[in-house]
């Protein structure tokens, strides 16, 4: 379907009509082993039994407590044990955490072994599969640990997202309207049109077309900045907020999610900085807040204390001023420093205590 | 002095007159950290003293258990708690333990940190250095986890060569015995004459001359297959053998020395498939063997099983065949698949059995 260009190898992106399909293609490998979603191996046994044999499956329940740098040993011994071999193919099953286990490993493992994902979140399908990027907690530290390397294939299946819970499915479709947002006017409207008149929980057409557009967003910054020193940057919109109120809400507000609450908060600080016009963030408002009920009120009881200080310590920031990915309207994002006491502390203590709860 | 190319940066290698005044030129950048060899710190105190504070230094003690995955957690929590940020920068003071520890972490912290490297052995300087690798341990797996990620910067000083045993030294010019012997007869023929009328303990020049001469081998086949996918496995030259008698002797020979022991094994073996005349391998030992005294003796007394067993487990190796480099002569190495039970095991049986002791 698609191929993308990476600074370590090229990959593609392949549709399967179902997982059983999927893991047929990676099967005909061979030292194939499988790291898999505990959650997925459940719901889709029938898709594994009789073709993944037990003794190539190590199984993961996926938590933010799993994706820690000390968890990983474990893992690694097992691969090994299992006999994994550098010019053999490590096939990863799952959402977001199992994708950044399986890439963490796969990229140090031998200097860098062959990996295939099946992601199966819809964060995973639309957003995180592409991009190589792999997150590692360690001690009390989230995500500072990290390398570039993506998949050597990525193999959509639709079927897999059916099982998701409904709050998962909208966590997706925060990054998914985050991209929208990036991409312009049209592609915007369109997305809001589809998701507001046809009732996603039964129609997967619609889903599958919004994780493709999704895909066209991406693919050019992460081609064009790989490694996320520049114009790649654009794609954290909503982010630097959203990581915090992840962590100060100890992870009770799903991603996607925190995603829409953060770029709801900078259309309201750039609203404060004179950079687009009070009506626009009425109107985002108006489109975006029904998407991130009830977890908007978990925002509004967070610790306000535990958010700015978390905005301070996100791994992108150094000194007075806080990188913040800004809007001037839709499709027209712009990186700037805003100053952290004069100017976000108060737009974004405001913005909790009038606009959300 | 020289840049080098690299798929993650371009990176230079500069001279130092002394230890202060490389650490002197890495202070000029904020927010540095130190990881520093704690031998080199007992020996150059003088040169940290008053310039390096105490809480910038992270002291490590050398040793094959140290470079564990297991093991960088403590290391990974302490830069951290330190306060280094992704604009900072890691200077690294060590020989090859400090350096592939050093390399691991800053290849992933934060997706990747600037770090700096004073190689401190002969072996680091020579070789190790320039290249891109890190090598770490996880339980009983040796080297199985490593990156791809040259210092940005690599500061090298004649004389903190000064300091160490003389079987450091030794084991630094097994590497540069390899790399001349792969450039070709007149590189070889000059520093064998070097070597061998000049006694090296004293005289410095002739060491740094051979460090620069190394390096200008090393560089093309870095340069051309960073990955080491193609023809920089040359630069492999008597590893699989040496490898094997370093982990079959529980690291009781020193890792250049037995890189030459696994040299004459190659050129042994190149002998018994017919590729060059005996009288090359005679010529060889009769160069080579001095150099190896009396650790010689430590193989003649291993395990073989052992061996074998580690030549067969060698990253490299998948199936009954074996990768080995192997020689037609000075400067005309070539990677062939060798038949492991009818070709390797009774050649290096022999060559120990018969050569070594």
């Amino acid at each position: 379907m698609l191929t993308i260009r990476s600074h370590s190898h090229d990959y593609s992106v392949d549709e399967y009509p179902s997982l059983r399909a999927a893991l047929e293609s990676v099967l005909r490998s061979k030292g194939t082993l499988f790291l898999i979603d505990e959650a997925v191996l459940r719901n889709y046994a029938d898709a594994f039994d009789g073709l993944v044999p037990e003794e190539k499956r190590i199984v993961i329940k996926a938590s933010e407590e799993q994706k820690s740098f000390e968890r990983l040993t474990p893992v690694f011994l097992d691969l090994l044990a299992r006999g994994l071999k550098r010019d053999g193919l490590l096939v990863v099953v799952g959402g977001g955490v199992l994708q950044d286990i399986g890439c963490f490993i796969a990229t140090v493992l031998f200097r860098g072994v062959r990996w295939e994902f099946i992601p199966t979140t819809l964060l995973a399908q639309a957003d995180s599969c592409i991009g190589s990027k792999s997150s590692i907690n360690i001690g009390s530290y989230k995500n500072q640990i990290g390398t570039f390397y993506p998949p050597h294939r990525v193999l959509l299946v639709g079927e897999v997202l059916r099982s998701l819970p409904w709050d998962e499915i909208r966590s997706g479709l925060g990054e998914v309207i985050k991209l929208q947002l990036i991409a312009g006017e049209s592609g915007f409207n369109e997305l809001m049109s589809d998701l507001n008149s046809v009732p996603p929980e039964g129609d997967w057409a619609v889903i599958s077309k919004w994780v493709r557009r999704s895909m066209a967003v991406k693919i050019p910054y992460i081609e064009e900045d790989e490694s996320d020193r520049g114009i790649r940057n654009i794609l954290n919109y909503g982010h630097t907020f959203g990581h915090a109120y992840e962590s100060a809400t100890k992870y009770a507000i799903p991603h996607g999610i925190a995603v829409l609450l953060g770029i709801l908060t900078a259309t309201y600080l750039s609203v404060r900085l004179g950079l687009v016009p009070a009506s626009h963030y009425q109107e985002l408002k108006k489109q975006l807040m029904s998407w991130c009920h009830p977890y908007q009120a978990a925002l509004a009881n967070a610790d306000r204390d535990a958010i700015f200080k978390a905005i301070r310590h996100d791994k992108k920031n150094t000194g007075d001023t806080v990188n913040c990915i800004l809007t001037r309207g839709v499709g027209h994002m712009e990186k700037m420093k805003v100053d952290f006491l004069g100017d976000l502390v108060p737009a974004v203590g405001e913005f909790i205590e009038r606009e959300v709860g």
